[in-house]
C-alpha cells in the first residue's frame, strides 16, 4: 500500500527528490512520485492534497526551489504531516529563498522542513513518522542507524591505520 | 468603480497595508480591502483571484509576512498584475523570509515586489499601472511626484538656513 | 497515555516551548515537558532519547537556541521522529544560528524543523504525525484548520465593513 | 506600436535581458531594447525616462547588477510603471547587492522588482500591466498560463509512468 | 572657503549626517550642508554635482538609506571624490540595503564608502583627502589621532586601577 | 607522546583536516587522527571525549560541516580545550551553517572556533595552547611566525622588482 | 601570578568583557584587565603583545566590535594563544562584522573565536587552556561543569513538577 | 613623483590589485606596489604607514581578503587617506568577511572602502583624491568619464541596430 506521496514543483527537481524515494525503498515503504506545481497547476495541487488522506497516504514529501510555495500550500490543504525539501534551484539565491519560504510558516500550518537538498532525510523522516505507529518500520530504521554507525567505525579503523 | 483589490494574510497586517489604501485615495483610485489567507483560507484565495478580473479589478496588491505565499499564489491564479508587499511580521527573520518568498517567483508567474513594509509604494505602483493606460491618472501621479520634489526643496532651504 | 515528549535546552526557553504544549492540549494529546541540555547534561539527553520509545513516546519536540544541538543529537539517538524548534535566544545572531544548526542535519539523521520560535507549529506537527495513524486525531486537526478558516472569514467581513 | 522599453546598464546584461524581449514576443507586444547606464550616461537616462511616455511607452523594464541604480533612477524620472530586474553580475556579492538596491526604494518612488535574473518574468509582468487595460493581451496571458499547466501535466504523467 | 559639501537624501538623515559636519568643524574645514534627494529631486542632484567643482568644493559627502542611490549617482556626475554614508533608515533591512547599494559601484564610478551610520568618519576622511595636499590639515589630523590615543591611555590607567 | 587528538565527522573531511595534522608535524607535536561522528556514533564520541584527558591528550581538534555538532558536543564531555573547524561540506549553505553551529555555543561550554576550512590554523592554535606551558614549543612557534615574515619580505622584494 | 591578560578595544566593551574576568575568578586564575585599541593605540598593542609572554601571561583574551582587528593583530604579534570575543557594539551590523573580522584569520595566524558577546566562554576557554597542563585547574573546570549539570537537573525536576 | 602606494596582504592578491595600478597608469599618476602583510609583517606595515607621508605618498590603497586588517591598521598609523579593497580570497565566506572587516571601522579611523574586488575603482578614487587639488588630474578624470559615456553610447547604437 502506498503510504508516502512525493511531489515536486518541476521535473528538474527529480535528481534531488529521487533520494527521498531511494530512502523509502531502503526501509521498505511504498510511495508514489509525481510533479505538482503550486504556481502552474494550483488546481492539481488542491486535488492532490485534498485526496491524499482518503487514498491512504500518511505523509506527503514536497520539494521546491526559489519562492517555494508547494510544501506550505499543500500543508494548508490537508491535516497529514507534510515534509518540505528546500531545493537549491538555478534561480535560487544560494538556497536561502527555498529554505525560508518553506521553513517560516505561520502559526497553524506547520511544515516539517529538512536541510537544503535534503531529500534523503525527507524519506527517512517519512519512515520515522510511519514507524512511530508501526514497530516493524521502527525496527528497520533502528537497524539502518546501526548500519550507519558500523560504516563510520570501519572508516575510523582505516583512518587510524593510515589507509585513507 | 473599484480597480484595485488589496488583500492581506492577517488582520495584523492592516497597519502596514492601510498605507496602500491611503496612497490610492490620494491619487483618486477606488479600491477594496480585505483579508485572504493563503494558508488558512485557500479556497477563498482561489475564488478571489479567479473572480477579480471579471469584477473589474485591474491590479491586486497582496501583503504577507514570514513564508509569504499569498502574492505568489494569487499571481498563479490570474493574469492580472499582482503586487507583493513583504511584511516584517513578528515571526519573521528580519524580514528576509517575507522578501525572498515573494520576490523569487519561478519563470512564468511574476509578482511585482516592493520594499519590505512598502505598502505605500504598492499603492503608487498600482496607480502607475492604471495610469499607463489612463492619462488622467498619469497626470495625477506626475503631479504627486512634483509635490514630493517641492517638499524636498522646501526642506533644503530650511536646512541651508539652519532652521532644522 | 503520554505520546509526545517536549524537551528544551534551558528553562529560559519555556515561554516559547509552552506553546507546543498548549497546541497539544487543544488537540487532546498527552505530553510530558522537561529540561534536557545537550551541552550541560549529555548523559541525561542520552538516557531520555534512548528510553523514549520504550516509554510509549511517539514524537519528541526539542527546542534550543544558539548553537542548538539538542534536536539533532536527540535524533541521532532514536528512530522516533524528532521535531526541532529553533529559539531566538539572547545569545543568538538574529536566530540564524538556531535555525541552521537544527535544519542542516547530515544525511541519515533528519530533524523536522519548524519556524524560528515556532513551538505552536511543533505541537501541531506532532499531532499530525500521530494523526497519520489515528483517525480521531486526524479529524480533530481537520476541525482545527476549519476553525482557523472561520476566524479569518469573520475578520474578513469585519474589515470589509470597516470595523477594524 | 512600441509599448515596452527594455533598458540595461551594460551590454553584458543582454543574455539575461533578452528573455524579457522573448517573453514579450510570445505575447505579441512590441518593444524596444537598448543600453542606458545610470552611472556612465546619466543624461541619456534622464532623456530616456522623461521622453518615454510621450513616445507611447507604457512600461519600462530596467535591468542592472551590483549597486543597481538604473531601475530606481528611471522610476524617479517618470510616472510610468518601472520593472526592475536584479542581475547577478560578475562584480556582485551573490546577487544581494542587485536585489536590495532595486527593491528597497523609498516611499514615493516604487519599482516593481522581480527575481534575481528574472527577466522572463519582467516581460510577462509588463504584458500583464498592459493586459490590465487590454482584453486581448489579458486573454493571451491567460492562454499562456494554461500552456504552462499543460506542460506540467504532461510531465507529471511521464514521471508517474517512470519515463523520466 | 567651503571645501566640503554634505548632502543627504532626507531631513530624517540629519541626526546622523551632523556628525560629519561636527568632525569637519573639529579639524577646521568649512562645509555646506543640505538635502538633495536622488529620487525626488533628480534635477537638483544633477545641478549640485555638476556645479560643485566650479564652486570650489573638493569633496562631497553623501548620506542615504535603503536603496541608497545618492552617493553613486553624484559620483557619476563629477570627477570629485564622493564619500558615501550608508544610513540605517527605518525602511532598511538591517542596513544591508544601504551598505550594498552604496558600496558595490561598477568599475569606472567609485564611491568611498564608510561604515553604516559612519558620518563622523566621512568627515574625517574628507579632511584626510584635503590634508593629502594641505600640510596644515594633515598636521591637525595627526594631532587629532594623537588625542584619540591619549584618551585611550587615560582610560586604560583608570581600568587598571579599577576606577571603571 | 600524543598530545593532540584530531577528529572529524566524516572521512570526506580528511582533505581539509589533514592540514591540522601537517601543521602539528611542522611544530613537532604528536597527534592521533580518526573519524568520530556525533550523529552516527554518539557513544563513540562520548567515549572519545571522556577518555582523552586520561590518555594524555591536551587539546582536541574537531572538524565538521553542516549542522556541525561534533566540536560542541565534545566540549560538553571534557574539560580539555576543544578547537572547532567549520567545514564547507557539500550539504552546507555557503558554510554559514558550519560556522554558526560551532561558534555560537552557550555560556559554560566554549569551543575555540577557527575560520571556515581553517584546519591549518587549528593545528597551530593547538600548538600555541601546548606552547603556553612548554617553552620549546613556544620557541618553535615563534620561529614559525618568523619564517612567515621572511617569506612575505622575499615576495615583497620580488614584486617591487617587477618579478611577479 | 597573573596568567591571563584581558584586553578590549574600548571601555564601552567592559560590561561584556567583565564576564571573562568573572569566569576566571570562579576557577581561581589571576588575570589583568585593560584597554588596548588596535586603531587608536597601535604602539601600545604592539608592546602589550610582545611583552606578554615575558611577563608570564599564558593566554590573551581580546574583545572588540565592528571591524574588530585587536584579536587578530595581537595574535600576529605573539605565539601565545589568543582568544577573540566578537562584541555586538552599537556601530555593528547585527554583529556579523565583529564575528567575521575575528574568525576569518588567514593561515598562519589563528585566533580562538568564541560566540558573539561570549566573554564568559572566553574566560572558561582560557582556563581550559591553562588546565591542559595544570591538573588542579582541570579538576576545577570539571567540577564547574558538574555544577552546571546539577543546576539543569534541579530545573528539570521543577519543570516536571509544574513549579516553573 | 610617486603619489600613490598600493599594498596588498599577499602576492595572491596581485591579479586583482594590478587593476588599481592600471587605472592609475591611464590617468598618468605614479605609484609603487608591494606586499605588506598586517598579520605576518606587522613591523613592516608600521614602517610603511608611518613613512609614507614623508616620502611624498598622498594616498594609500590597501587590498586584503578574509579577516582583512591591512587597510584599517594602515589607516590607524597615518593621517593620509587609505582606500580599502576587499578581496574575495579563497578562504573567504563569499566576500562578506573581507567587506565587513574593512568597511566597519570605528569612529576616528576611516577607511574609504570600494566594492568587493573593486581595485580598478580604488585606483580611480585615488586619482580623484589627487585631482581634488590638482586641476590637470581632475581634467583627465573628467575626460575618462566622458570616454566611458562614449563607449556606452556606441554600444547602445549597436544594440538598437541588432548588432549585438
Amino acid at each position: 500500500m502506498i503510504e508516502v506521496g512525493i511531489i515536486m514543483g518541476s521535473k528538474s527537481d527529480l535528481p534531488i527528490m529521487q533520494e527521498a524515494a531511494d530512502a523509502l525503498k531502503v526501509i521498505g515503504i511504498d510511495y508514489e512520485i509525481t510533479v505538482v506545481s503550486a504556481h502552474r497547476t494550483p488546481e492539481r495541487m488542491y486535488d492532490y492534497a485534498k485526496s491524499a488522506h482518503g487514498r491512504g497516504i500518511k505523509v506527503i514529501i514536497a520539494g521546491a526551489g526559489g519562492a517555494a510555495h508547494l510544501p506550505g500550500m499543500t500543508a494548508s490543504l490537508t491535516a497529514l504531516p507534510v515534509i518540505g525539501v528546500p531545493i537549491k534551484s538555478s534561480n535560487s539565491i544560494d538556497g536561502w529563498d527555498s529554505v525560508l519560504s518553506i521553513l517560516q510558516m505561520p502559526g497553524g500550518i506547520p511544515v516539517a522542513t529538512v536541510a537544503l537538498n535534503g531529500a534523503k532525510n525527507a524519506g527517512l523522516l517519512a519512515a520515522s513518522i510511519i514507524g512511530a505507529s508501526n514497530p516493524a518500520v521502527f525496527e528497520k530504521l533502528t537497524a539502518y542507524k546501526e548500519e550507519l554507525k558500523e560504516k563510520v567505525l570501519k572508516t575510523a579503523v582505516e583512518m587510524e591505520n593510515n589507509k585513507l
